[in-house]
């Protein structure tokens, strides 16, 4: 594990300043202390673990050379680094564990090239952004967070699994869905990687640990008018049934597939007439030409439409995306500071058995929330349920009682990557591939916590 | 069953010849013979049973309104009507088992509207035609058997199953793949039905006998430049292996993997260079932008790629499409007469298990062939292996020892619909659906053996 206080002791920040030139950067207390915070606060246990990290420095590149200068003085003078997008992660990603800068990826925000197929773009690029400059020619990328309309194309491949879209794609860490990332190292003299294929896959779920990303290029997917819809269902296991036929009804094309049991559409402040009072449902991202069958399969399954019009991201408009993965937690959480969640991997072969053993077995204090996904090309469901919290020893105990089940959790109340993932340790591969780019353990020390600087 | 005797004894083509008015006839005996056969010869079994069947006249309507007056006159003079796309099926489904005539849907090939992600065709269009009018606006059809170039998008639908594009959509009998169909009725007063959703499904692989199919509404996926891959592997089940990988990869897009096991690449006589001797194979339609995450994934898995070329679809190239599905049957055939073949339908769960099994149990008697579709929501595999036939009673043994092993079979060696599908009957809602559109039993009377003609 990387030393926070060896890291103090011989860090120097005033001649690191000093050494990055004109490189804009930002010292008022408030706003460094702004950009040192994500949505980390999710967790009550992150809460209490990060509320006081800080960094010491905000710094704002322009362009890639600025980072190579960037991480040419942290080498020198070993300052921590950790880089910043959207800021809307929630396990801490942009949280410094050793102070040091942030270094805000904002200004990188350029769309560089669109190919048949293939999109690159600048790490700092906002999602939305992309999408928005993609539409003209026929494209939109595959899959986003809830939070597309704020979060940066660099932070979703660093710091996120998947999310709407993966319902037909999996994970960003399958082959294919993220094409090439372009990588600065931090070392006396950083080197600038150009990874394709299976190497740039390193950098996925790595939280900014391993290199600094300036650039990706992401696969495409035509672009489709999508439909919001809702099916209000009698009971829970009707909206998980329903969603599980239309995940696996391969004619379909859809983005999301959303089952959330009753209460939680009642925290959706902004989306009172689409949701039924006292009704589960499943919410869904559906395009056009696919609207009518499924519509078929919906009535087929004795499920209700309650609402259904097109999908809008303009200003003021408030797409269903924003109800669904993590923004379910949000929603609730700006309800009641007490809720808080997990993260689970139902399994497919037995998926809607598991779902209802898990909703039996903890009554009230669990309400239910599921997102389809594709995970190793089988269709199964991500658990984002949400968990009424009384104390961090129950929350443990919730979590053994779903692995006990052949659920394995990815543990959204811990700050390490290791601790964070289904298999509680860092991926060889990635580990050895930090120590290339990272020798001296400057990327958010502490992030990665079976890493050992090797200088 | 619908009593060929009765029929020959009420009907009468002269008349109805006169009542058809100027829609075109050919009664030319040579040419329509020769438009009373398809590729039913496929099977030795289907050769002795259907060789001798013939129609009186071939009519070739020039549009809708000559079709519904055909449907009058076959009504009113108890005439068998046998629609014919391009002749490509391979279950006889344009041989006319009670004569009558051939209803030649040639004349019918406009492509009446584009919208995003749909296209509406008249059933005699072929489906190379329909692909190369989608390619400039950024579209194609989901999936097309390997007889794209000859075969029309009626018959594809009214006899088919799938083909390529099936390993991303499934069937073409799932949900959203077929969206609307126009139907001509067979009655005294002639309707004309427009089916959507579920119901258009109903006309899907009931070769033609539950109404005339006039025009279809079909989905559309987005335009790839696709490259033909061959994988050369040491042995059929890497072949197998490196396909099943590839298939569950959601992240590449893809539209065939096709693994064959040597000998049979030594069959297709214009593919000489890209098929390295001795060697099993996997055949692969590929995205461009999935390219190298798709070579990673065989070069991972110990695949040789010995061909990589865009696919080239213009008069004289050669698509590699063209090697799988029943083109590869196609080719061994014309080597050898005696191979047939077979079509099993592998269990997701224990694939490459069963595939291995199947192999060894036959030996040299069954040389493998599969093709990796998507199942009801699941990647499995349609087996269609060659088969070097010797009797009736041991290919009947061959199909059993499948089925006791858990390998449904489609028996491509009968005539009847029933028989030719895993379940051996007729569904009832097709059934039902025969009985409102064609009370009479004219449409190819015998093909459809449970229905008894209702007046």
């Amino acid at each position: 594990m990387a030393d926070a206080a060896v890291i103090d002791r011989t860090s120097d920040v005033a001649r690191f300043r000093e050494a990055i030139g004109d490189v804009p950067v930002i010292d008022d207390p408030t706003l460094v202390r702004l950009k040192s915070r994500d949505f980390y606060w999710f967790s009550p246990v992150l809460k209490d673990a990060l509320d006081r990290k800080c960094a010491d420095l905000v710094v704002s590149p322009r362009d890639e050379a600025d980072i190579v200068a960037v991480a040419r003085a942290a080498a020198r003078f070993r300052v921590p680094i950790t880089p910043r997008g959207g800021g809307t992660g929630n396990y801490g990603q942009a949280v410094p564990l050793a102070g040091g800068v942030i270094l805000d990826m904002a200004g990188l925000d350029a769309i560089e090239r669109i190919a048949p197929g293939r999109v690159r773009v600048r790490a700092g690029a906002i999602l939305s952004d992309i999408d928005d400059a993609l539409r003209s020619d026929g494209w939109e990328l595959r899959m986003h967070p809830s939070t597309k309309r704020t979060a940066t194309v660099g932070g979703f491949v660093a710091g996120g699994s998947g999310g709407v879209g993966s319902v037909t794609y999996g994970y960003l860490r399958e082959l294919g869905n993220v094409l090439a990332a372009r990588v600065v190292t931090v070392e006396d003299e950083p080197r600038i990687l150009e990874l394709t294929g299976r190497d740039a896959l390193g950098i996925n779920h790595a939280y900014g640990t391993t290199g600094i990303i300036t650039a990706l290029e992401m696969p495409m997917s035509r672009v489709w008018p999508w439909y919001d819809v809702v099916v209000a269902t009698d009971d829970f296991s009707s909206a998980v049934r329903i969603g599980h036929r239309a995940a696996l009804a391969d004619g379909i094309v859809k983005k999301l597939l959303t089952p959330i049991a009753w209460p939680v559409p009642s925290y959706f402040r902004h989306f009172k007439n689409e949701f039924p009072p006292g009704r589960s449902c499943l919410i869904a991202m559906v395009a056009e030409p696919s609207l009518a069958s499924f519509k078929d399969l919906v009535a087929g399954e004795g499920g209700d439409i309650s609402y259904c019009a097109e999908t809008a991201e303009g200003p003021g408009s408030r797409p269903l995306y924003e109800c669904t993965w993590n923004h379910t937690t949000l929603h609730a959480l700006k309800y009641d500071r007490q809720i808080t969640y997990l993260q689970a991997l139902y399994p497919a072969d037995r998926l809607e058995e598991a779902v209802a053993e898990i909703s039996a077995l903890f009554g009230d204090e669990l309400m239910p929330h599921l997102e389809f996904i594709r995970f190793n090309g089988r269709v199964t469901c991500s658990g984002l349920h949400l968990i009424r919290y009384t104390t961090n020893e129950r929350l443990d105990e919730i979590f053994a009682m779903h692995e006990a089940r052949g659920i394995p959790i990815a543990n959204p109340h811990v700050f390490t990557l290791e601790d964070g993932t289904r298999h509680k340790r860092a991926d060889a591969d990635q580990l050895g591939f930090k120590r290339e780019v990272d020798p001296y353990g400057l990327l958010n020390p502490g992030k990665m916590r079976s890493f050992a600087p090797v200088r």
